[in-house]
């Protein structure tokens, strides 16, 4: 098995073991961002079969909550993320991807980044209305182009 | 109240109401990077109260999940974070906070990112033996020091 078991907190934070702990739904979240840029592109889950093909096959496969099963990212899309770096947190309940996303867009929506609205800070007091987001971004592609082919968009 | 309700997926994806999705237990997954060098350096979760209170202080206050309580980040260590862009995911599933790290360091263990190791990637076949990470950073600070008033150091 190429995953620990869980340790003492000491063993986990501090020793090489590799002892990811997946939560109840057998899930372990990720962040995956652009090797080049730094920019954050996505946030997904995986479980353990999913880690386990990105571990040895250097491309991001993640599991999809909606669609209860395995995702190769890219799969349909052909933006597939190409692994240059894979690193595991203090108590090793989180993954940081680093990639290469090919087509240099990674969110269905067709925006490069998942992340392309920004919250605006400050005091809101009793404001009945929503805060309003402001999108910092402009899609690099046309959803309806690139997943033509399937009404099952890839989604997280 | 400043957040909107859940729309639908094109409201929710293509709309400016920021309508935060939060899971059965009442979280959001927070991922933070430094604002200055992009490192991500930590991930955490935000209950409704602790994603209000940052917007409104503009420094981060997350959920510990392990202490049950609201976690002004830094209220122990000094190491405050200094929120300069909020931003929400396509399905307002993950935030991600780009801060200035007050103190320069953000994790708990001493090092400046949570994220201090690396998983090798490749095959690793029928290995009986976990994979073994690398450590890649060095401590920045001595957690005895930092945190010798309190027998409970922040902890996500």
């Amino acid at each position: 098995m190429i995953f620990g078991t869980r340790g003492s907190k000491t063993q986990i934070e501090e020793g090489t073991d590799f002892s990811p702990k997946f939560d109840q739904e057998g899930l372990i979240p990720v962040v995956t961002s652009d090797y080049a840029s730094g920019t954050i592109l996505m946030q997904a889950y995986m479980n353990q079969e999913a880690l386990a093909k990105s571990i040895e096959m250097g491309e991001a496969v993640y599991y999809s909550r909606s669609r209860k099963k395995l995702w190769h990212k890219g799969e349909e899309s052909g933006h597939i993320q190409k692994i240059r770096e894979i690193l595991i947190d203090c108590d090793q309940d989180c993954i940081w991807l680093r990639v290469d996303q090919i087509g240099d867009a990674s969110c269905h929506v067709g925006y490069r980044s998942c992340f392309y609205r920004v919250v605006p800070t400050g005091s809101f007091g009793r404001s009945k209305q929503p805060i309003q987001l402001k999108i910092n971004s402009q899609k690099v592609f046309d959803p309806k182009e690139v997943y033509k082919q399937s009404k099952d968009t890839e989604k997280s």
